[in-house]
């Protein structure tokens, strides 16, 4: 067993603290990293801290994991000691149902989507996230980061990065389009890039004005101001697609009003609470939907995108001593754009 | 000026009563009908009784119009008096933004589509209904009515028919395709008619056992009964398309769970409260939509299908005199499926 480090929530009411624990030494098809970065997505949050009721603990959050190849087994045919690679937020899945063998592993179709953290794998162990020092994951869900990324703004492509792209590629961002991005944080700055990279003509909606400069840099052709009573009316009908990366609850009849027909608006922020839509706000086949991740396929074509178009994330560094002020920046949204953890810090 | 004797309603407090008005002389393009059937729809009655917030008085209610021609204008060419035509629910557009060139007149991006009552022409006059003895109308607008359907059951084709047709269309349903009907009325039971002439899977969802036997005779596979909690879960991620043509409030997620992954389910009752949906619901990229009822092309191809198929409505026929009985009853879903108004009653 590979002795590991790092920090677990033991309930959803204790902060996360120093925990030790093993991983399985490696099957054949296994490939062990020692983790150098792991970047912090809101939903080890809202999971520690038991705020999506479905927290299994000791939690060791953390699916924005960058690498070193440290041990292969020996079917392994991807990767060799020495390579830098990623694992993002899922480990296994069925592999035989519809969605895994059309590479949407995130939707299998038997729900057996093992997910990095907080997810029982097909032993019954409980899995654990990036917030320590190894992992030991099934080369088939294990990333290559190209060399050119710089390994801790690559690190949260690997849930914000591929939440935002999957969706944007599924729904044809590109030239001739008009996109719209709501919300400007981890996965909405991300989403920007990828819209601007894709060709389309991008759109960021926000409440602060503040943000209007970044936005523009970030890759914003317009930003949208959307705090005054009736800021949408002179957009209504003229969005193909809208990318809603806000998980504080919202009215999105206004954004629905946005589209096109035919349009779509898609979440990519889980709200805690169930959003409310006026039938007439969808009934010209305007279409309200969401969308999780992406398949590995898609997410190694992610980062191989990045790469060609020198794409990475907004990183501030943090460390294990400041994770819970980390956390609460980020609940704040106090944040450019994307906190990653330095694994030396643990 | 052609005198017109027909029904209007003189405010939402106030039942439909005999109203005498005038229609336009026709233009070179119009045709003037001699109306022999209207279909009552639910719209009617939500407009009559203000409960859309849209109602403009008096109101001749009715779009489900199938009549004689007994005069057309020099420049018409599809028409010659003695034809049997239709109107449905509108009777103009923009005629030159990108919709009504696709032939999707009924979501004129110029939000210029002229409804057949409760609306404004382009001169700023108030239209007025199939509840009346003529109508005249562009012929651009007018449907043909093939000479096998009958007339009065061919009338609801004209609402409950084309807004059912036009999504399953859309979503391509057919062969292969499994396709969920939520709600056994007058659009409900057209859609289980065009889902199983299409070829496709079709399962009714109802909430009323004794209506089982029906669903099956009218095209139904397999019905589904969703009284008791719980009912989906056997049926998780299975259905491609669900058709919800119930318009009263209900909880519209267990059936997005019963989507497959890009499953989509399409709203064509306007409920007049808000639905509220979980993000979960539709995070493996199901969606939620609307559809309102077809461009005048699809109308077209709708009947003609129609009559190819030897589909029609499920009819009772009812009269002037029995009216607001008859309203109430379409308000208690009490008719197998649709009621249809002899105009000789008039």
């Amino acid at each position: 067993m590979i002795k590991t480090h790092g920090y677990a929530a033991q309930s959803a009411t204790t902060a996360p603290a120093p925990f030790d624990f093993e991983h399985r030494d490696p099957r054949p098809k296994d490939v062990v990293l020692d983790i150098q970065f792991c970047g912090i997505c809101h939903s080890d949050i809202h999971q520690a801290r038991g705020e999506w009721g479905n927290s299994m603990f000791p939690m060791v959050p953390g699916h924005e994991i960058v690498g070193v190849v440290t041990a292969v087994g020996g079917e392994v045919t991807k990767f060799k000691v020495g390579d830098t690679a990623a694992v993002g937020c899922m480990v296994d899945s069925c592999r035989e149902c519809a969605s895994c063998k059309a590479g949407e592993e995130q939707y299998c179709d038997k729900r057996a989507t093992v997910f990095t953290y907080n997810s029982k794998d097909k032993d019954g162990n409980l899995t654990f996230g990036g917030y320590a020092n190894h992992i030991v994951v099934d080369e088939a869900y294990t990333l290559k980061v190209p060399a050119s990324l710089d390994p801790a703004a690559a690190a949260p492509l690997l849930c914000a990065g591929i939440t935002t792209y999957s969706p944007l590629k599924h729904w044809k961002a590109g030239p001739g389009k008009k996109i719209g991005i709501v919300g400007l944080g981890g996965l909405g700055h991300m989403g920007l890039k990828f819209s601007h990279a894709f060709g389309a003509q991008t759109v960021m909606f926000t409440t602060s004005a503040n943000k209007i400069e970044d936005a523009k840099k970030l890759g914003a052709d317009e930003v949208i101001l959307t705090k005054e009573a009736g800021w949408h009316e002179a957009h209504l009908g003229t969005f193909d697609f809208i990318l809603d990366c806000v998980s504080a609850p919202h009215d999105v009849n206004p954004y629905l009003n946005l589209l096109k027909r035919d349009g779509v608006m898609c979440s990519v922020g889980v709200p805690e609470t169930p959003i409310s839509i006026n039938t007439w706000s969808v009934i010209s086949r305007r279409s309200y939907t969401g969308s999780a991740i992406g398949g590995i396929a898609e997410t190694q074509e992610m980062l191989d995108f990045c790469a060609e178009h020198g794409i990475v994330s907004d990183i501030e560094m943090t460390s294990f001593k400041e994770l819970e002020t980390a956390w609460d920046r980020v609940v704040k949204a106090d944040v450019k754009y994307r906190f990653v953890l330095d694994l030396k810090t643990l």
